[in-house]
Order: C-alpha cells, then sequence, then structure tokens
C-alpha cells in the first residue's frame, strides 16, 4: 500500500520514467508511509490507442509529445 | 471525467479502434458531458494472457479474432 | 472481451448508467461482437478523491455535476 | 495524459489526499506537463479487501494506518 | 509483483473474500514468489453498475448472486 | 463475474501463465463459480516501468526474475 497505476502516451524517456517513480513515492513517502510499500506501476498507451474528444490522441494531439 | 478504459485482444485494427473511441465518446456526449473530457484509453491483450474458464482464450477460443 | 472499466464522478443517475452500458456495448456489437461477450464495470469516484490541475474535482470544477 | 490510478487503504484524510493530487500532479509538471493535462483518481480500498501475503491486511497489518 | 486486482459483484461474504485472497496468493507461491510479494486489491461492484450484454446485471442475472 | 487483472514483470513463461489463469479459476470455481464466468487478464509490465521504494525494479531487485 499504496499502489500506483500511470497510464502515459508511448515514448517517455526512461530518464523522464524514473523522475514519476521518484517524485511519486517522495508524495507518499512526506506522508509517512515507508518507502519499500510504494509500488508505481507504468503503462506506456500508443497514441493511436488513446482517444480523446473521440479522436485518437495521434491526430487530436498530434504535434504534442511525451517527456 | 470520464476515463474509460478497455481491455480487448490484441489485433483490433486501427478503424475498429477509432469507431470504438468515437463510439464510447458519442455514449457520453449523449448524456450532455462535452467531448473533450472523454478519455477512451485502450489496451491489447494477447489471447495468450486472457484466461476465459480457465484456459488462456488462444486455446478455448481459437478461432475467434478482434474485429 | 472486451471488458470496459468506467470511472465517473459519484451521482451519476441509474438511468445515465444504463444509458453508458447499453451504448458501449452497442459500439462493440456494431463491429460484430456477440452483446453477451461485453461486459461494462461502472466505478464511482467521489469528486474529492478525483484530481484535476492538481486539485480535487470538488474544488477546481465545483458546479460541474455528473449527468 | 496522464491518468493516475492510486490505490490506497480506507481511511485516508481528506488532507492526505490533497497532498496525493498535488505531489503526483507536481511530478508531472516538473517535467513539462501542463498540469490541466492530469487526472489523479484516488481510490480508497477496505483493508479487509485488501490481501498481503495471503491474508487481509486488516489481519496481517492490523496495527497500520493510512495517513 | 504481483499485484492482482479483483472486481466481483457486491455482497461478496468477509469467509468469500479470504480465500480468494489465499486462492489467488497460492496460486502464485506454488510458483516461487514469495507470499509477502503478492497483493490481491478486491472491489466490489453493485450489480446496478455492471453491465452484460448490455444491461445492467442486476436485470440481466436478477437471481444469480455472489458467493 | 468475475473479471481479474494480475499485472507481473515482463518475462513470465507460457507455463506459467497458464498455471496463473488455471489457479485464479480455480479459486472462483471452488467458490461456487461456474469456470466460464471467470475471466483472467494478465498484462506484463517491464521491470524498468514498475517502482519499488522509489526505484524501477530493474535496478532494486536486479536479480530477481518472474517464474
Amino acid at each position: 500500500m499504496p499502489v500506483v497505476h500511470v497510464f502515459v502516451w508511448k515514448g517517455m524517456s526512461g530518464e523522464a520514467k524514473r523522475k514519476v517513480i521518484a517524485g511519486i513515492t517522495k508524495t507518499f513517502t512526506d506522508l509517512g508511509i515507508p518507502e519499500q510499500a510504494v509500488e508505481v506501476i507504468i503503462q506506456e498507451i500508443p497514441k493511436e490507442d488513446w482517444g480523446i474528444a473521440g479522436l485518437p490522441a495521434s491526430e487530436k494531439l498530434r504535434d504534442v509529445m511525451p517527456p
């Protein structure tokens, strides 16, 4: 406890993923939860498979890229 | 709001995915929700990794294919 | 197949839920999937527990209500 | 993008939830993602319904409380 | 590792939940995974909020009850 | 009903997956649920994308492998 599932667009760098894991974990350790209790599961979703406003993000947000 | 997670077997065509995104989004806009508020995240699961009745779907439903 | 998880704010009416279930199911039957294969799981989240732009939706979007 | 699902034990305070939402959102804005793109969905699970090491957390971790 | 999310209809008894936690955990310890690494999160969904074949399970499967 | 989502590290063998599907399904049939009602969806997560104690499992648990 806690378990955190993160959904992002495919293409996030390894460095960005490390920061996501570290930052989310720190959010909970700041609340007094031991760090070994925090699990963060990142799942990358192709923009073609992520719909926003009725269209795939690969069309709707063609020029926006993951960090 | 809303966030919708869709799990389907791997192999769904791009055209079918577009219809899934459009159809689910329309379901919510018909209820008065603005389309830009609807996010649809599709995840494709290999049939080997989807169990039905105790067996992988790749065996249990060998001849059924995703649209 | 498919399994669809829907996350909405708490307070959606039973009538709206029925339309969500029917509309999402029809999206898949229109693709040739038999209706008995479609499962839709709706989860209502209190606005206090749904963060947008760093704040609970109960503050950020105080006046927006679920259908 | 991103969508973050957080699972914690039931009983987390409103103040702790606000910090979870703010901290996770900041993790992503630090990566250059606009804050309005970050959605955080917190779900509280009764300890009876959260198994660890084969037992409900209500027994296995009787004296540990959520923040 | 692993994390297991279980979705069932609302009304499952505490005894049945204990068996679900124990049985799923044993499935993984039989594979050599240490039991303390297995987390099982059970979420109960009202039958009104679980759609099957286009209808809420509360109508479609009126007489079926959770264990 | 039920729907079970299993998250494991990438690299689990096909034989182990079959045992996960069979074992989880049996857990529910032992409770009187018909086997055809049980769906198990396994998702494999690269160890780089699974954070434990603030670090990717690929670093924190470098020598632990999935079954």
